[in-house]
């Protein structure tokens, strides 16, 4: 297929997620169409909207003035506003009967060849894809937050999805100025997540093993990875560091590796307590609404140094073709 | 038993890495000997030194000038001049022989309270310890390269190591400016080369069941734990998130993730090639002459800047006594 052209994306649902993807879309230069299902959300998802701006204004992510931007946004709670989007990206709760309602609609309307994406990160894509009539234009597209000063991008093809067309938003995706990663096949977690999940697990047999304190673990993972992470991914790292020394530990540690199935007792303790972190203050760590506001705000503004950071070395290491 | 008083350091070995320990000491206001076993390293050692008290320089880290620096160093090639040494870092090459012999003099000199230790990254703590006459006194002190500004730092206890001296030196070490980590039991590739390497088991799992590219991964990995790792550790951004998605994707996941003993393919072809990654130009991503070196350039600068942002929000965080 030729190159994808597309002036009009559209995002349904109008949650922080939903706000901060259609911010991206503004910025890249798209016309965006906002739908709101729920009906509070068309008002306060244009507030947030307004307020991710000026976020992005003081980051110095913006060539217009914020009215322009608003000028392309349309914000509607009708469907059929969806008719001339080229894309249409899906950021509603994570219920399956809700999904399949949305993609129902989003269908009616919209073009045969718009793509139709969900951000899920909960359920797999190849089961959200029955719901379409045209399957194969569906796809997931899982973003971090705040979606519109993030890098990170996992676009993910389910059973049924048009590789070709996957691939098309993958190029799509650098003019949102995303680093898009192509998953060929769905799989629970994607590709960060499942990461993260086996440092979990060795990480809570260290601990529980008594090897070390959970806040020292930590320390060293953030002081460790976090010096070279943004300037290089994990395999060109080994690269750098000569693989010699890999070849030999892979072998030593592999079969030494943690193969635990099981739920770590502090997780269990987590649920037993219904835990939800610094958002009700039960947490793996002690909280305060003091500490726990703090943590927000200050996670604001490192968002905006490591992305002004990154995007410095981002082109250098570009402009050197690794 | 009380807070150790240290006022003089000794490092044993003056390679790269012996060099940057001993510019780490010297930062943090010690009198420093570096002890030179191999007769050319005294002079390319305090070349090394000089330049890399320069590169303190520049980073804004040295509160004197180089030559007040350089005048509370000795570089010797006489393990006497140990004497009056309250610690002695070993960084001598990874050849159990070599550094038996090492341990050997440094204990026919240094006084009965003198604590020895090892920047091995290769050999278990507990059979170093083996070749002292005080085991107990003996202990792993893990730097990451550049020592002088990178803050992680693992201390690890072999079977005799006295507890209480690893946690006076992990004390010590926050005046070294340093965020140390205390392992109480010696493991292979200690904390955060282990998680990595479960990191690496999943990820080439990821990549030979052919979901994603080795570009992908790196690309995903890089810029999604780039975005956050410097600020907070990864148990604590699970209480940032908040826990309750964790719960119940902890049973899903952790039974499916890779428990491979096996050696990748890829690391088999790497052993098979001689490859050494930038340094001979084989590798798992393709380099020439050009992009290696500027790779590396470009790691010294990108040290400099993430070494100023993690100080930034590093002080910040202990602020608010998370």
């Amino acid at each position: 297929m030729g190159q994808l052209v597309m002036k009009q994306i559209a995002v349904v649902g109008l949650g922080l997620m939903g706000c901060s993807i259609i911010v991206s879309f503004l910025r890249a230069g798209y016309d965006v169409v906002g739908v709101a299902p729920i009906p509070d959300e068309a008002a306060t998802g244009k507030l947030r909207i307004r307020e991710q701006l000026h976020l992005c204004q003081e980051m110095g992510l913006l060539h217009q003035d914020i009215e322009y931007y608003e000028s392309r946004l349309l914000i509607s709670d009708d469907y059929a506003d969806l008719k001339y989007s080229q894309l249409v990206v899906e950021c509603v709760i994570e219920v399956f009967d809700i999904k399949k309602h949305v993609y129902n609609r989003i269908e009616e309307v919209v073009e045969k060849t718009a793509i139709i994406a969900t951000n899920t990160s909960a359920i797999p894509i190849s089961q959200l894809q029955k719901f379409l009539q045209h399957p194969e234009r569906f796809m997931g597209i899982h973003w971090a937050e705040p979606a519109f000063a993030t890098r990170f991008l996992e676009i993910t093809c389910g059973e049924s999805t048009d590789l070709a067309l996957a691939e098309g938003i993958s190029q799509e995706a650098e003019k949102w100025e995303k680093e898009p990663t192509l998953l060929y096949k769905d799989i629970r977690g994607f590709i960060t997540n499942r990461l993260m999940y086996a440092v979990y697990r060795q990480g809570f047999e260290l601990i529980n093993e008594e090897y070390v304190s959970m806040s020292g673990l930590d320390k060293c993972f953030q002081y460790d990875i976090g010096s070279w992470i943004t300037l290089m991914g994990i395999f060109r790292r080994m690269d750098y560091i000569g693989l010699d020394h890999y070849r030999k530990s892979y072998a030593h540690i592999f079969p030494k590796l943690s193969n635990s199935p099981s739920v770590p007792q502090q997780m269990k303790h987590i649920a037993a307590i219904q835990g939800r972190g610094i958002h009700n203050l039960k947490g793996l760590y002690p909280h305060t609404d003091e500490s726990a506001k703090k943590l927000e705000h200050r996670l604001v503004s490192f968002n905006k140094e490591i992305y002004s950071l990154a995007e410095r070395y981002r082109n250098k290491l570009k402009n050197i073709n690794l």
